[in-house]
């Protein structure tokens, strides 16, 4: 049998693959904004389709807020949040997660840090004590941190220093930020999380680590004057951190230069190739901008019938796979990404051609109008899709609201999306797509030794040569 | 008529051209050096040729100390500092070395911010009551700071943005830096430079201006003792600033993959290739590493003799001039550098596959006995040569001492060159001129339009598939 919210899905579901959707479809749940006196938000999102609630704990804090030299430090302390406090011991929060039969799990990004727990209903005030007793009062014990320094020093080698194609994103972010922290991998540098301290923990816990720092967001089986009781008799009673400011890290400078990263590791697959673009961010972007660029994007590379795809893979057979997407939720800046696995025997070079044919194309002649349509019923099917889950809501509103967007920009976003014109999707694909202020990345099987790694001796030619100058760099200014 | 100076420094380099040169010949001036009681370090380096001195003053904080975001600062402050004091107007520290019949400038770097006068000897008292004034008594108006802003961004723009091989050079750094900030330009990225304030500069100053965190050289027709006492009686007035401590800055992760960067201008002059390699520095080479690879840099790349130009200028005529470097004296890390500027008409690839294979020799089978020891001769023609130079021996102590070498080493370089072998060159090479930590750049001149920077599309043509994946990168760790 369908829960309400289910058929409801369904039926908006059904009414976008016929016709074009009223966007105030959309605001059926209505999350209600609170702000607590000590400055928490709290945003609560009726879902009653079961006796369960996800609660969320964002704080406006990742790792492009990180000290220089202690890169991850964020995504350590999110890991250090399960240890004592001085009300639980070492392990005790999962373990009454667990008992309680609930889920949960927590995650670092670039902009903030997130906490989660999914529990029946009735145990949502036991959720918040706990989270705001370890929002205070982690004790940070020497040992707990060596332990669990042992622990992010593994997933490091596990998640990245095992996987080629993520040691090859970590360079190419490096090389696409000439300065912005969004250059460090979240996780960390791995000479750098080995010299992590408990007192940078305890720094970086101070300073960010406060109501007034952070959003909360239950989304469940609830009606939200009784979330916001349960919420000021526990998260209420932190004191705010005077401290707390507006974030404002190094920008970039106006990019001049494509970029080119090339690893060779005996561990790849097929050759492949990756393209990052530097994009505005929702929160930067000029108005219909973002949006274009998630609808060019969709276009040009999301899924089957994507241009790229369809290119690429379907009809030139030179890529086994290929895709690409825009990222717009950060802070200060975005991403374009684009990639393709060259097939068997085919060039890399042949395929970067494909997809270079593929951007001029868009960039000269834009999209069409029946790409424009698929493309918004594809955002919205997906939106509306990601709305029947629970943990998403919550994830889409908590996210958007620790980047400094507001629950009318997220609700209204889907008539945003409608009003994009074929004009916008063009003028985003000039302005972005922009070779200029991009970073293209290689990832072929080859024995690592450095000998493999420098260009086969020529032979030698000869040919007149003229006079001329070149100077030597200096890193002087006088 | 010639100076004793002058005929020693004939003498040695005739004994140099001859025979191996004993070391202890360079010995001849010995440096004094003196610790006042505020920690401020003097450096006496007698010179008697005329009666005049160079009196420097070295501050151990440059570019790479700034404060992320507030790139230039340390250059900006270099400029105020010949602003107005609690003692001089605005400009009247120039003027008055002017009317001594004076020479003065100042330079900043990544590592130390250095300022100079040449005067008269009589006046060296003078130059040091005024540099200790400035070093405490800066006023910092505010229409000084504006006026002067103007100053370095034109100055910016002069050097650096009408210059395109500037431009490369500051993208190259930028990518072969992923972490440490010698990334950052020492003149400041434009944009943080437009929004450098008075508070900024007063920060900085604040935090490095000191006498114990700063070195003062006087070359010259000084007796050391006299020195000391003028340099106590200005100087070593000042109190010390009881924060400064040892400078610790992010460094480099383990590099992993070679990039590129290729810069399209319409006023580059013919195409040209040059890549850096991330070297140790001075401070941080193993035993013989560093003065190999300074030998190394000369035999493969420096002057009409090296391999470098001997291949692509000489023999080949594809290159109309190629050379190369190594640069040690920095704080953190050194670094590589080679270059070629393609003759008219001749495919960059081709240049940089004959840069390609001058290296690959080397890392191969290394130099031979003769160029080695033809590289020790030019080595130490060159600091001997040098050594003649007053305003050279100080910058050479000066900058030395700011970087943490002793005037020990500085003295006993020459020693170690000679001890250098054939075998520390091949690994050297091996070592350092490893791809994986390199960035080569490309100036092409074309006309920077963005159609012109993405690569023509190629004709399509087709060939079979296989199915396979590619993950899209995520900046989230859980």
């Amino acid at each position: 049998m369908w829960t309400p919210g289910q058929r409801l899905f369904v039926a908006l579901l059904a009414l976008m693959l016929i016709t074009q959707v009223s966007p105030a479809a959309y605001a059926a749940k209505a999350a209600s904004e609170y702000r607590l006196s000590n400055g928490l938000t709290l945003i609560v999102v009726p879902d009653n389709r079961a006796p369960v609630v996800t609660h969320m704990l964002y704080i406006r804090a990742g790792s492009a807020d990180e000290p220089p030299g202690t890169s991850g430090i964020a995504h350590f302390l999110e890991h250090l949040m399960f240890k004592s406090t001085e009300k639980l011991a070492n392990g005790e929060f999962s373990a009454i997660v667990s008992r309680l039969g609930g889920q949960q799990n927590a995650f670092t990004t670039s902009d903030y840090t997130a906490y989660f727990q999914r529990v029946s209903k009735d145990h949502l005030g036991k959720m918040m004590e706990m989270e705001a007793d370890r929002m205070v009062n982690l004790r940070l014990e020497p040992k707990e941190v060596d332990t669990e320094r042992q622990v992010i020093i593994e997933e490091r080698r596990v998640r990245t220093e095992n996987v080629p194609s993520s040691i090859l994103g970590e360079q190419m972010s490096a090389a696409l930020y000439q300065n912005h922290p969004y250059r460090v991998p979240v996780i960390g540098w791995m000479h750098e999380m080995a010299k992590l301290t408990r007192e940078d923990a305890l720094t970086f816990y101070k300073r960010f680590y406060a109501p007034n720092n952070a959003i909360v967001v239950v989304a469940g089986d609830v009606e939200p004057e009784a979330v916001k009781t349960l919420a000021e008799a526990t998260y209420g009673k932190l004191p705010p951190n005077p401290a707390v400011a507006a974030r404002v890290r190094p920008q970039e400078p106006e990019q001049r230069a494509p970029r080119r990263v090339e690893l060779r590791d005996a561990r790849a697959g097929n050759a492949s190739v990756r393209r990052y673009y530097l994009a505005p961010a929702m929160t930067t972007a000029q108005p219909r901008e973002a949006e274009a660029l998630y609808l060019l994007m969709k276009i040009a590379a999301g899924g089957g019938t994507s241009r790229l795809y369809q290119s690429l893979v379907a009809k030139e057979k030179i890529a086994s796979s290929a895709g690409g997407w825009y990222s717009g939720l950060n802070l200060d800046s975005g991403t374009i990404g684009i990639y393709a696995v060259a097939a068997e025997d085919v060039p890399l070079d042949r395929v970067e051609q494909a997809i270079d044919r593929v951007v001029h194309e868009l960039r000269e002649n834009g999209a069409t109008q029946a790409e424009l349509d698929r493309a918004k019923k594809q955002f919205l099917a997906e939106f509306v899709y990601e709305s029947d889950s629970q943990e998403a809501m919550a994830r889409r509103y908590g996210s958007a609201l620790a980047l400094g967007l507001t629950v009318e920009q997220i609700d209204s976003w889907p008539e945003t999306i409608a009003k994009v014109t074929l004009a916008d999707l063009k003028q985003a694909a000039i302005k972005y797509l922009d070779i200029r202020s991009s970073v293209t990345g290689t990832l072929v099987p080859v024995n690592p030794d450095p000998e493999n790694l420098i260009a086969a001796p020529a032979p030698e030619t000869t040919v007149p040569a003229a006079p001329a100058t070149a100077g030597r760099p200096s890193r002087v200014a006088q």
